[in-house]
């Protein structure tokens, strides 16, 4: 049983004496969320008011309760905390009984001897942690700390440092007969049809184990703790078969605990084409990057997952519900959890599992140097045991990594590094049914870049990715101005338009965020279509670019399939609404133009075209290559019909009879060739393939009247 | 107390039940080579006479002694075998007392109760392990067990199936303060002059402790195991200080064990100028592999070792003696223990201690793909934990390693492999002070080519290695024929010469030994010298060839460092005499030409010459870049005198007077050039670098008469 209390709050500044007045704290939550409610800060999000929290970031906190639990004859009574950020004491009436560092690990303090109804339980919680000799106020201060750097400060995260009981927390009485742990694992057969399922148990009464098949039929019941189960319906990802999950329950006469089980096999396999080396002197062949899921090679397609909330502590199961389905709407297969954003509560993957997404699930290791100190070590090893221990049993979690960017110069760790060979060493140890590497990129694969167009060369997505091979691209981002109604929740009227560099749009992202004008970028935009004078234009010009800039990279990356086996965009989510950004979704969840094209995308059988620019000018001969696509299980076959649209008038330029185009294939159609008319008005050349299949496909792209040659150099031929 | 006894041997082949008759067995040594010298095989070595052992490939074998010893009252009696190759069991009056699996672990029994003075001790061998699905004779026969597959049969390794036991065996009495285990563990100060050992002890008597420096005197005496030691005077390397050794002495009132520490940091670090990557889309950097020795990044220059016989059981203390050193007077400072070779007995590492040699050790993995199967990972396990508790120290061993070349297409194995994460974790407890690689080559590394010329395109190594950039070069070869008294010894007289593919030469891996015409490579030396009449004459070209392919090449490495931290050929000693081969010293340790020339190219302080190709033509403006490189620590100048002479007759062509050249500095000078005479008649080109300090350099190169433009393009012109 439990018992769950109210709790209050009060806080100080690190180094004084003195706690501010008490508040009512939501627990789980984060402090300084509790602090902002209670003193008019609730609206932060509001301009620049997000850094009103500088003046609580080195505060430590006191939570408060008083106990209030009924025992039977017999029964412990445990202190459970399932997470605390981050560094603690628990004390109960003001002796401490605990100590810890670690927001991943679950507290269970056994208080039988020493609480009562009406005692006073404290939590106190230090103020977040930062290396001291780390330059003030970068990401920099969390690289000795097992804690999402993400809250330091990030070109889409505003530095908001947050602490507290994040997790839930509860008094809990438990009988002889209390299960204290289960856990089943299974084995599959060669020809994945039958299971050797184990329960591991930790419990002193008697537990009885029931398992339903995905259909809700009773498969076993009994005492016994291995047993078989015949006629396996595997856990196939989105777009590749159901989700199937395999209910239990493990009961004994006071406790019940349950869960579910999802059967099946992945392994990370050498990408097509690739084991082949030149000339002596010769290397090794690039890291294995295909996901083979039930022995079947999966493209994994899908984004980039950040934390969906500032603070991590109140996030609720609804937002994870919200957000997880449309990755599957979006016929995505698979979310790369960035580390720098740590570790989702449990509820995220319980929707990944039901909703047949892959998670690439990483330690909460980013862009930092996390070298090889004994304490950070210590404690590293401790988190990483409890976080890999609770998600082992999620099927939808198919790979662990050490950490993002972290083989590159702005993070300077390697292959060496005892950290990370700590973590693999720990993945094997705990769950070597899944794959390790240690961070992304390695060998092979490739980050980047984060904007339409390149700076250094004005070369756009569509050029860039086309000449591009690699075995995964794991970040890629386009940026987006956000939807109108939106910035009106967090610009300034006065601010809206013409957009610059004012408090609130830097605040939110919009100047100053990464390199050059991210994430406006009207160097971009004005590059294609020059000044817009007013605030619609330009963010239809923005999303414009985002749509097909997503969908350029996304579809050339499966046309490379074989070799590029995994597309991720950056980013999915966003923690809060930003002004402009890369994420196909605004805060809370609501999809950005981006992702309804992105979906369009991804679906397993559609045509597409391989395009070699954005921008096309009268006169030039426009040029694509016609694709079939079919990342499903079946043969296909279509007959795509293709036309250039320009100003409303239609250009019919060809059919293409597919033909048989089978599971796993992308077939490579006929180019279409087409002499661009001059004098144009409408700067739109629409690109259409017409299914009869219904799946159609289309681009929108950029038509240029002639330039008017009169510069120097021409003149003189 | 131990007590060594006599032993006989006798076999049958694996599945029929009748042995052989005994013979008398050399223990340590291996069966085979026992058989063989009781059987009149002793000189299998002649001709095509090795292929004998074929019949007996299969033989398991029974070793028995009588057993002799005299324990005292309260004594403990010890059966202790160090080592059994492969799979046996151990009986004692026929009753199995001790089954087991694996070379490297050593066996300590407790027959106290059970043994007395003539009891009968047995030891069962099996027959050589073979994968049953595996082609038959090939080296993936030992894709299952940790076993060297070298004996399975290499491209200059006969193949030649070997077990028994192969290190010493014994009966040990122990007294109650027997000293079970010692082993000195140590962690330097961040000046490296302070050193905290710690003693890990298992016994039950007091244990007094000394501990002497490198000259002999006593800094340490006592009974407690830990203590601090100052002024260390550190390890290390060949060319980079005194390979510096403390010796110390654990005692107890019966037992006494002793050893050496060598003090030193070592770690992986990033090769310079290999950290900034292109643009977007991203990749990592290479994995870093420059050696950091006690702070000091070194250019590892060195050889591949192999196993120095055929019959690991034979290999003396005095064998490594003689090898060991001939790799510090070639200016060496590592050897890249190949795994296919496996694990060497331990007088190799304290050699390499005393010669300041680094060792690299790799497991027993080579060129196959030892998939994750739970009986070889549970084998390697034990294997490999039992490897680096006994290697580790020794401060010489630097770098762990999986195996070779795994990670390429003849192995297919990768980063996922159970059995490298298994390897990388095992490294990592119970030896994190070395790094680990899972393999050679890893991301920048390279391995080959393995010939003076390139049969695909015709180049030479000149032109090829001044055109590879690489983080290390850990394998690359030019063979050459044996000296003629040594193929007197191994090549019936009539098929001396011409040279053709007889079975003598082919089983001495002349012939049909790798790709092409390997390893005489009549093709190779024709290109460049024609046929030759007579053998003194081909066995000399052949030589001129590994003489300057291997100057070439470890000279280009060094003028690449920074990117480049290593180069170690292939390799540097054989296993039996080869008719022709890449290897520095000939079998046993009679070093070649080449030797020479690679001592002359590896010397710390010196000129070299970058030449773009071996062969130059009248008429052709020959040209070379002078370098001056200094491994050495402290700084030098010089000034080189070039010359070139043709015919007898030297021309100067300039002096270049260095200036300062710092440690660690390779700097770039001129470049010479020359308009090569007509006429000349000899075909020897010299390029002299006359040093004032003493430090001369030179190449034969070759010059070739004016070709006749008698081809058909050049007509038309």
């Amino acid at each position: 049983m439990k018992f769950y209390g109210e709790w209050t709050l009060c806080g100080r500044n690190k180094g004084t004496d003195k706690y501010c007045e008490k508040f009512k704290a939501a627990v789980p939550g984060n402090a300084q969320w509790d602090y902002a409610k209670s003193h008019g800060m609730e609206n932060f999000t509001f301009s620049d008011g997000v850094y009103a929290f500088k003046e609580i970031e080195d505060y430590e906190w006191l939570y408060e309760t008083i106990l209030d639990f009924n025992a039977k004859k017999g029964e412990k009574v445990f202190f459970v905390a399932e997470g605390i950020d981050y560094q603690y004491e628990i004390l109960l009436d003001g002796e401490v009984i605990h100590s810890g560092e670690g927001m991943y690990s679950k507290i269970e303090i056994d208080i039988t001897d020493k609480a009562q109804k009406g005692s006073k339980l404290s939590v106190f919680v230090y103020a977040p942690p930062k290396r001291d000799d780390a330059p003030k106020g970068t990401r920099d201060e969390a690289d000795r700390f097992c804690k999402p750097p993400v809250s330091y400060g990030w070109d889409w995260n505003p530095r908001l440092l947050i602490s507290g009981i994040w997790k839930p927390c509860y008094i809990e009485t438990r009988a002889t007969d209390y299960i204290y742990n289960c856990e089943p694992f299974y084995t599959l057969n060669a020809g994945r049809t039958t299971a050797k399922v184990r329960f591991e148990t930790t419990c002193e009464g008697k537990v009885e184990y029931t398992v339903k098949d995905p259909m809700g039929k009773v498969v076993y019941n009994g005492t016994e703790n291995e047993f078989e189960l015949n006629n396996i319906a595997l856990w196939w990802c989105n777009g590749q078969g159901e989700p199937n999950l395999y209910s239990w329950t493990a009961k004994t006469e006071t406790d019940e605990k349950c869960g579910h089980i999802g059967f099946r096999t992945v392994k990370l396999v050498h990408n097509e084409g690739v084991d082949k080396l030149g000339a002596f002197p010769k290397g090794r062949y690039p890291c294995p990057i295909t996901i083979e899921l039930n022995g079947r090679r999966i493209f994994a397609k899908g984004s980039n997952w950040v934390n969906p909330d500032l603070f991590f502590g109140r996030v609720t199961d609804e937002r994870y519900k919200e957000l997880v389905p449309l990755a599957k709407e979006a016929n995505m297969n698979i979310f790369r959890c960035w580390g720098g954003a740590g570790i989702n509560k449990e509820a995220f993957y319980e929707e990944c599992d039901k909703n047949g997404i892959m998670v690439w699930q990483e330690f909460m290791l980013a862009c930092n140097n996390y070298i090889d100190d004994p304490h950070y070590l210590s404690v590293l090893k401790k988190e990483a045991t409890s976080i890999i221990k609770a998600l082992r049993k999620y099927p939808s979690l198919v790979l662990w990594c050490g950490g993002n960017e972290l083989f590159n110069d702005w993070s300077g760790m390697d292959d060496q590094s005892l950290v990370l060979r700590t973590l693999n060493a720990l993945c094997l140890e705990y769950d070597s049914k899944n794959p390790f590497i240690m961070t992304s990129p390695v060998f092979g694969m490739a980050h980047g870049n984060y904007s339409f167009m390149d700076w250094d060369d004005g070369k756009d997505v569509f050029h860039r990715f086309t000449n591009s091979a690699n075995t995964a691209y794991t970040e890629f981002g386009v940026g987006a101005i956000a939807a109108e109604e939106d910035l009106r929740t967090i610009i300034p009227e006065n601010e809206l338009f013409p957009i610059n560099d004012t408090p609130a749009w830097r605040a939110h992202h919009g100047f100053g965020a990464w390199i050059m004008d991210t994430w406006v970028c009207h160097s971009v935009i004005n590059r294609y279509f020059g000044e817009d004078d007013n605030l619609k234009d330009r963010i239809a010009h923005s999303n414009w670019l985002q749509s097909m800039g997503y969908k350029a990279i996304f579809e050339e990356a499966r046309r490379q399939w074989g070799t590029c086996s995994m597309a991720i965009n950056w980013c999915f989510n966003e923690p809060w609404l930003t002004a402009a950004g890369n994420s196909l979704i605004s805060y809370p969840a609501k999809p950005k133009p981006a992702y309804f094209e992105v979906k369009k995308s991804l679906r397993n059988v559609m045509p597409s075209a391989r395009i070699k620019k954005f921008e096309w000018e009268a006169g030039e001969t426009f040029t694509a290559e016609l694709w079939y696509h079919n990342d499903g299980v079946n043969t296909e076959s279509d007959t795509i019909s293709v036309s250039i649209t320009l100003d409303g008038k239609e250009y019919f330029l060809l059919d293409w009879q597919t033909g048989e185009v089978s599971s796993g294939e992308n077939k490579l159609g006929p180019a279409v060739n087409f002499i661009l008319p001059e004098n144009v008005k409408d700067n739109k050349l629409v690109l259409t393939l017409k299914s009869k299949e219904g799946r159609d496909n289309g681009y929108a792209l950029l038509y240029k009247a002639k330039e008017q040659n009169f510069n120097e150099n021409k003149t003189n031929i």
